[in-house]
């Protein structure tokens, strides 16, 4: 399906983000049509590297095999490829990555374990590994440090290509932070349906890097929502590219705060502009929910604001329909006391202290309707957890371009 | 907002339901414009009743009432709004209820326990008792026992009135089971966006009337999922009008049963009418799931595959698109095994033991996706337990009724 419908959120510019350590190459392998859907990345020395994976209980064969068959210590090659999911397709689909899994480890004079691989694109239908054959039989021509086609080349649905880059300082060294993501559609909590590969030029050890992994995975890529529907191959990897020698690094040392919170920009940065990308957007949606009682109250309550169908098209139609944030609180059946909360559109105040205010300025109200992010505050009173999510809005063009993908 | 939208599955032909025992009367009290917003319905002898509410945390006023307030025993007036929801109106919600019931006290020579509450329409607005009180001083002029006004009196965004008529034959009496509902966004399991009334014509008392009740929501109203927002103001309530008079009938009894399938065949039908005049529904999808390892692990998967966003639009676009379909499994992260499932579309096998069918007879599945209903049979080969939802696809309708609703 060719994409007409573009994001009112595609950047007007993209930035530049180069690779260090590590050669990017991009291909047209035939998955899609005219399009680069083939991913490899070289590491000129094997990378450390911690990932998650998609809590889906029907994983693809990429998953499966990342997981079970090949626990990856080092990663020396990161193939990646875009058009087909290799999902649902059992022992024909993880054959199939041992087919081009063992083509790599002697094109690249590597190991088996130093293979990761990921797919993203259609359920269902057979991967032919010849198409990746094909291209690493090409590999060591047409390399470049650009991360702009690597992250050209795992779109789908995506209408912009989605980079990010933050520097830190260590000991007077300035140190990279900087990945790519794909995800438009089949995003869900639980790492929605998303590809994202993060880079970070320094020496950390596989224990590091899973800290601070999940340390920053719940109000990022945890805290986005297109369409509720959770995908079969989400992974999101960290690698440590090697390229600045630390000393010994512990969880919760000076240093590893310092990288933490600039990991936590980049991947809360892919995050949002995953979402800003959400299938058939027109305005993203924030929800924040304040002094929940626990965690999972906050979480489960701002997902369900998020997700609603019935929010999601109010504010496609710019429509202040505040009621519909009532009924999504109450759909988690979480007790709350709802004759003490406060709600706001922005700065409109709607509810305070579970009192309706009496002369809301429509005007104000609706012409803050007509912006492209739209905050839903909401405090509940009850506790001190809060929960900050993003969501699209609910379009026409995302039926449209869901109607459509598979024929 | 004008309905000019009519569901593909609005009857031809109404059917026609008599009350005995009651007495119906409508009026357009002015919630709405130029269209009755008004039932009220009048026993002759006080009903044994049984209800169910909506599990929502932040019920409506009229919800609050009719559990908190008053513990209805027997009914002898029934009082039905639609255009304002009466939710989350605080306070002054109940006390405007307070007002229109002590009204209904007087005029009808009644107490506060036989007075049964339910409004429908938007939340968040204040309800005008004067409205209905206006109405109930000329009640006893207009009556009918015709329940197609009552039904369409109760209608929102419903583009045609539920109703539904079965007869039983217990000791060569027959003995008529009779109901309305109204439905057609908002609605989810637990017993979706929707008011029913159904009647029974024989005496039965309370505890056999709950049990009736309880026994037959599970495959009727809690079946059903439109955009799985489960309103705040739900309500089913189950009247016997004492017109035949019974023998003691105890749970589990042959006439018991009796009653019983009559009842469940009167419920799925007003759920099944629902669930058809979804909001912007173009097809109604049917999922069968069988051989679930348990009851929850049924309705979890049943549900994820009715309610997915994907393919509610992939089957409103006649998309064959069954890689949702186990994205959707997959994503209740419910334990089965992927490779040994078989899932049809209608007759047209997809899947069968885990493998993919080689020659689809992909013209016949085509066709098969431009019918008005669409049964996706999913057999996950692990249990003995079954589970049949239903829902609406996902249209631009759908989104063109709810960016509108409330301006």
């Amino acid at each position: 399906m060719e994409n007409k419908y573009i994001s009112p959120f595609k950047p007007r510019k993209i930035i530049k983000v180069k690779s260090s350590g590590f050669d990017i190459y991009t291909y047209c392998a035939g998955f899609k049509k005219f399009k680069d859907d083939l991913l490899i990345i070289v590491f000129e020395k094997p990378a450390d590297i911690a990932y998650l994976f998609t809590k889906s209980s029907t994983p693809s064969a990429s998953v499966i095999w990342n997981k079970n068959y090949h626990k990856i210590k080092k990663c020396k090659i990161l193939i990646v490829n875009s058009g087909n999911a290799n999902s649902y397709t059992g022992a024909a689909g993880l054959s199939a990555i041992k087919k081009y899994v063992n083509f790599a480890i002697q094109t690249f004079n590597s190991t088996k374990d130093e293979i990761f691989v990921s797919s993203t694109g259609i359920i269902g239908e057979q991967l032919n590994p010849n198409l990746i054959i094909n291209k690493l039989k090409l590999v060591k021509k047409s390399k470049t440090k650009n991360l702009f086609n690597a992250a050209k080349s795992i779109m789908t649905t995506d209408t912009f290509p989605k980079l990010a880059q933050e520097t830190v300082s260590i000991r007077r060294k300035k140190i990279k932070i900087y990945g790519i993501a794909k995800g438009s559609g089949m995003i869900a909590p639980n790492m929605g349906t998303m590809l994202s590969y993060i880079f970070i030029d320094a020496s950390l050890k596989k224990n590091i890097l899973n800290h601070l992994l999940k340390e920053n995975i719940e109000n990022s890529f945890n805290s986005i929502s297109v369409d509720g529907d959770m995908s079969t191959n989400d992974t999101v990897v960290l690698f440590s590219t090697g390229k600045n020698i630390l000393k010994k690094i512990n969880k919760g040392d000076k240093v590893y705060k310092i990288i933490s919170a600039g990991l936590n920009k980049i991947m809360l940065n892919l995050a949002k502009q995953i979402v800003s990308d959400g299938e058939g957007i027109t305005k993203l949606i924030e929800v924040n929910l304040i002094n929940a009682k626990n965690k999972i109250q906050a979480k489960k309550i701002a997902f369900s604001i998020a997700e609603s169908l019935l929010n999601k098209t109010a504010v496609y139609g710019e429509d202040p329909n505040w009621g519909r944030i009532i009924m999504a609180i109450g759909k988690t059946r979480e007790k709350i006391n709802q004759d003490n909360i406060s709600l706001s559109f922005g700065n409109n105040i709607l509810i305070k202290n579970g009192k309706i205010k009496n002369n809301i300025n429509i005007n104000k109200l609706n012409l803050y309707m007509k912006n492209k992010i739209i905050k839903i505050n909401l405090d509940l009173k009850i506790g001190k957890y809060n929960r900050t999510v993003w969501s699209s809005d609910l379009s026409n063009q995302y039926i449209k371009i869901n109607a459509e993908y598979s024929t």
